[in-house]
């Protein structure tokens, strides 16, 4: 472990209907429901105070399948190699992932959602509301994804990675 | 160190014109420009093609300055104790931020970008494109901070984190 190492850990397990990669919706879909269960460990629960009133929640995550960092990938949807950091896969230098999700409710320490493209098991790293304010922005450009989201809705992940 | 921790090591830097947390812009500004740079350290370069044709950014990084983790904590914008999970606010069990910003240009392995709500120094975890069709949504509701995000743009940081 080097000097700059910095140490996160779990603060709850994510739920889902998705054992394994295969098949896994390669996004959070909005044509297929994929319902889950965000655990957050109980000692977090005090954290969860007011976050009921918002729809949509981040749900930042470790890829913890994950065990290449590749710095080039093909991605879903293309036959190309493109740049790690212009695509969502997983084998990034630091295996974060980042998720919008629908907030359902909240029981106690578990939070029901739904749009989960997470494997089950997952460990949880962070909770953010989202603030469409701040975490969007309208006609802008899209790169090589452009023409080619419409697909997330119904494309599922092989084992590419 | 427990058996679950996570190891994550910074790819880069962050360079911005705010080198003290009190004045920082609370949120990416679109009303004030905040230009700065992100330094990717050389080694993670290849990892950048593809990425100019994205017009916005996720920076993920590390609130290095972050010392408490806190449960509850009044937030910007407001008066009342929030649970951190419904916040933005960088005393989170984890201190991984989040920021959309604008991808300006890049040149070798330095990014240029405006709309950095982001401290000098920050170390960077990831870099993410942001994709319309999986991080957002319309029509939502957004809980305690509802008709008080317009001050988003104008109001800046001061002592209380």
């Amino acid at each position: 472990m080097s000097m700059q190492s910095i140490i996160f850990e779990p603060i709850g397990i994510i739920h889902s209907l998705h054992k394994i990669k295969e098949g896994t919706p390669i996004q959070p879909s909005r044509l297929h429901r994929s319902p889950g269960e965000v655990e957050l460990f109980p000692e977090f629960r005090a954290g969860l105070k007011d976050l009921e009133g918002f729809s949509k929640i981040f749900l930042v995550f470790y890829f913890h399948k994950m065990t290449d960092s590749l710095l080039e990938v093909t991605p879903y949807l293309d036959d190309q190699t493109r740049g790690i950091f212009a695509t969502r896969a997983p084998s990034r230098p630091n295996p974060i992932g980042l998720s919008l999700v629908d907030l359902v409710s909240i029981e106690s320490n578990i939070l029901k959602v739904d749009g989960l493209d997470i494997l089950d098991g997952t460990p949880l790293l962070d909770i953010k509301p989202f603030i469409p304010d701040i975490d969007h922005a309208e006609g802008i450009s899209v790169g090589w994804l452009e023409g080619k989201t419409p697909h997330f809705k119904t494309h599922k992940a092989d084992d590419r990675f």
